[in-house]
């Protein structure tokens, strides 16, 4: 497969107004992806996209990331199940950052310590509680 | 001012479980940090803190982040108006992002163009199209 590209927006007002999907990858060629529930709208996880795992969810409706730590491409819940299927994609004004509305499958969390969200903890007076929203 | 710094998690268990705030810096020294409306839950942006931005937040109830184009602390609504005030503050799993919910002050917005998201285009058949949530 070619590897996948995306055009890069020549002035501001296209990056920031026009209809040209014109992702601005960093240095490491990632841009973050923020995944909430589809139904009740809740912040799941932050994750990160390279241009194939970008190309990838849009191309099969499945969010696609880029493991940083295992340096691939990363189809979430091909091994957990927590396969997330893609209802809406969003970027950002300057176009450097993803929100995917996603419907969990399996178990219908998204995080591998079991929580339904990776964001399951509080900062209260300097220390972390956890407690869901 | 000292400048603020934060411990390191030693274990999994106390980096995932624990309740020492532990967040992961990358090698800029930045965390990516996600606002969302604290009444309506809806995502607003996706900015980025050093540990300063994060101890400012913590110390004065109002969104800090780093500005990467100006490479200076940002103290978000000083000249828009658009204060954050800080409801909740969440880490998630591996304490590599925050979770902010906010009220907005000033006109209720987060993002330059106007629109009260910074998240106002969608992605359609590769294009993008204006459409607020």
């Amino acid at each position: 497969m070619a590897k996948p590209s995306f055009p890069t927006a020549t002035t501001k007002e296209i990056l920031e107004r026009g209809d040209l999907l014109a992702p601005r990858f960093d240095a490491a060629g990632l841009i973050p992806a923020i995944a909430t529930h589809a139904e009740t709208g809740e912040v799941l996880m932050l994750a990160y996209m390279n241009a194939e795992a970008l190309e990838r969810t849009l191309a099969t409706g499945e969010a696609h990331y880029f493991s940083r730590s295992r340096n691939e491409l990363w189809h979430k819940g091909a091994t957990s199940g927590q396969i997330q299927l893609v209802e809406e994609v969003r970027i950002d004004c300057d176009q450097d950052a993803i929100l995917l509305k996603v419907t969990p499958e399996g178990d219908g969390g998204a995080c591998h310590t079991g929580f339904r969200t990776c964001f399951y903890r509080v900062v209260e007076n300097g220390k972390l509680k956890e407690r869901l929203p």
